[in-house]
């Protein structure tokens, strides 16, 4: 998970197996193409048995790294919607959807890497660091020594570091950072990078300084293990690919985790 | 699983985890006084994963066995109406929910030994060998060596054979069986047993001499591992004692799978 | 739904037809003997078309008004979750449960007189005036003149009365209120009322005085039209019969609304 | 909904508002222009209240005639899994449906002309004329005299004119038709119709004779009254907008029932 000077290696992940029943949601065969890490839905936000299995199963044969990606359960709203929850109940939500996503993985003839925690789940421990070390815990516990996807800067890090997990830190490949390290407001002009032509190159710098650098140009030091793009749209799978391939441009090797 | 003719031993059975959310149905507790072993429903057609946690924890704490219930994904009609679905979204079910209830049952300090289909999935794979072979076979994929409790002379037997599985042998307490062993229909009188002085004794007899004793007086010689009791009514609850008393009294060994 | 001096006159209300598919919640059949007006879920957070058509039938054979007591979709949750909707989202989801109830009610041989908000939709109605207003409006543009059940003193009665609809102001059978009308914290000792034989006399004085009396003995005047009761405990319903017979015993009649 | 040999009239109509939460299913924009009335998702299988408000909105702003397509509670199954219900569980899937759905179109400025049922639900009653009169009288109960859409030659058809009821007689645009009236099976060649040069003039020929005009050339003379139109493929749509010229161009005028 650590990178040194001389030879950057960094992952690339994407949240995929979104679809539901008949509905389906991304575009999960182009993204698979891009990316080393698939983060897969595990049935409660999005994603049912049959999806799961033919995301493993095609994340698996693409040697993409699998991930489980659980969430509130609220189909509904995509697991979007903040709930607030018990220690207990949170715990027994990250228990149960880990274990049924390892059994799936493994049926798919693989076995689950990482964990990253999806939606309104994943913001509301991104703040509340107590919150975001019951899911840690809770993942831990299941099997030990998974990789945890830690949002930079936020209370996710610092939960997983007083954990002493393996750790992946992420950074978004289109969002802009404040120099505080939180994102700039999705209200604000630049808060979202639509330019793939920009996206890659800013990636990759902030790769090879091993620091996000924020709007206002400055650098604040930070493990940049992994990367988060999104392939729901074509605009998304165009900087996603832009990222890709700066990144390679620059002799930064792309691996799983 | 097997007995022989000097030192019987059988274990008792109960569906339970039945809950759901605010919903409480059984009577967990008492039941888990009674019975060996304990058949948890994941959360599909019963459950939830706070319920799951709970009665793990439970059933664990109280030394009796515990074991995965999976069913179909229907919540309303609580997994007993029947749904035609493919081998492959069998597998999924099946894996899905076995999964899941692996890591609850570790987070629960246990581990699962055992799988019971529930109501319609089962049902239907009591008459559908083909059926019964896809879960089973996907129930042993994910934990190898585990016992699939079968319902006695049926298709799931024959399934569970033919894959060389673990399994244990089950009959009902509360039903009346006809002479090619499949139960006699509810609705016809003496179909169900409601007498509890009767039941114990008639349990205890078909244990001792290894066989279904029919309606008619008939033996059918078959293995008989495990006894189903019901703990939903005070009725039932009567007839899970005496079912236990008797075969005390009788030097059979109460023991899990 | 005002009352006089001379003829005092009040409703008694609980929530019912709370149980799903196989799960059977509160004791309805007890409960509809004593109450003037049935609250009925609408398969959202409790309930389900078979419950509803059930219960509102049985409401309506013992001349129980009937009424829609919509809340959120949040099913494991018992609509109990708080959950951050949109208005556009509040109105829809109050137009659906409340169409939906007054085709059952009218399928039932009867028709729906009132809606009372549930759970966690209640509880932020009473704090948010606007959330009121978005959720009023859109019962009263389902079912023009519908009366709208209000809990005394909090924002849905100021909501109601800015929109000019038919209210209902109601309090608890079986809460102790502060001097500012609001509840006493359920952590603080007194804040429920356990004793019966207290309980009766008690929401009599009220229902005479038109006020309610805090737990320091203040006189709050109000509009009282209508009793909160209980019915999923024996402590409640007999704190339930209380209340009916406290009232009937000091000569005010009971009436549905 | 009759037609007369001088001025022949047909209705245009296709399933819509089968998205759910955040996943979007079919072109509803699209074929909304081409459709004369819009079949839509009650929530059941498909829809939620925001859908439905959304496109009632959306018929109702483009003229298009709006009715209720409820379906199986089956999410993940989209209402196509067979369920094997009492006639009262019908009867109370039907009538919620329905009133939720008259309820969300008067909140959107419209009110309900037919119904047509979805998926496993209309492929049973097309079977089964006892199920089709149960779901056609609870829909009449909610609303007197709404026209119901039947398929042409099947136990839908059967059922509503025993009923007495206002009916739309249906034939669908991409599917051949056996002598008998039935469905070509799916499995056979030129099942379905794929080529829109050759759907148009088809069904314009089968409107102008009021009649199917089967695989092998014969006419089974039968109302004609809607022709469904699908519009979740390019190709249906092309079909769709193909039919929708070949009619007009016949001088078929083209009208909501």
């Amino acid at each position: 998970m650590t990178q040194n000077g001389t030879q950057p290696k960094v992952d690339l992940n994407a949240d995929m197996g979104e679809s539901f029943g008949p509905w389906v949601m991304g575009q999960d065969a182009a993204i698979l193409d891009i990316v080393t890490s698939a983060n897969i839905a595990c049935g409660f936000h999005a994603g049912d048995p049959n999806v799961m299995a033919r995301t493993f199963r095609t994340a698996i044969d693409k040697g993409v790294g699998i991930g489980a990606h659980p969430g509130f359960a609220d189909l509904q709203g995509f697991g979007r919607r903040r709930l607030s929850l018990s220690g207990e109940e949170l715990t027994n939500l990250v228990t149960y959807q880990l274990g049924a996503a390892q059994a799936m993985a493994r049926a798919a003839g693989g076995s689950l890497r990482h964990l990253k925690l999806h939606g309104a789940m994943s913001n509301m421990a991104s703040e509340d660091k107590e919150m975001a070390r019951i899911c840690y815990a809770a993942a831990e516990a299941v099997q030990p020594g998974i990789v945890i996807m830690t949002l930079a800067g936020t209370a996710q890090e610092a939960a997983a570091e007083e954990l002493g997990l393996n750790r992946a830190g992420e950074i978004f490949a289109d969002r802009a950072y404040n120099d505080d390290a939180t994102l700039v407001d999705r209200s604000l002009p630049g808060a979202v990078i639509h330019d793939a032509a920009l996206a890659g190159p800013r990636i990759a710098e902030m790769v090879r300084e091993g620091a996000i650098i924020t709007a206002s140009g400055k650098r604040i030091r930070t493990r940049i293990d992994t990367i988060c793009l999104h392939g729901d749209t074509p605009e998304a799978l165009e900087i996603a690919r832009s990222v890709r391939d700066a990144l390679s441009g620059s002799g930064i090797t792309l691996a799983p985790l």
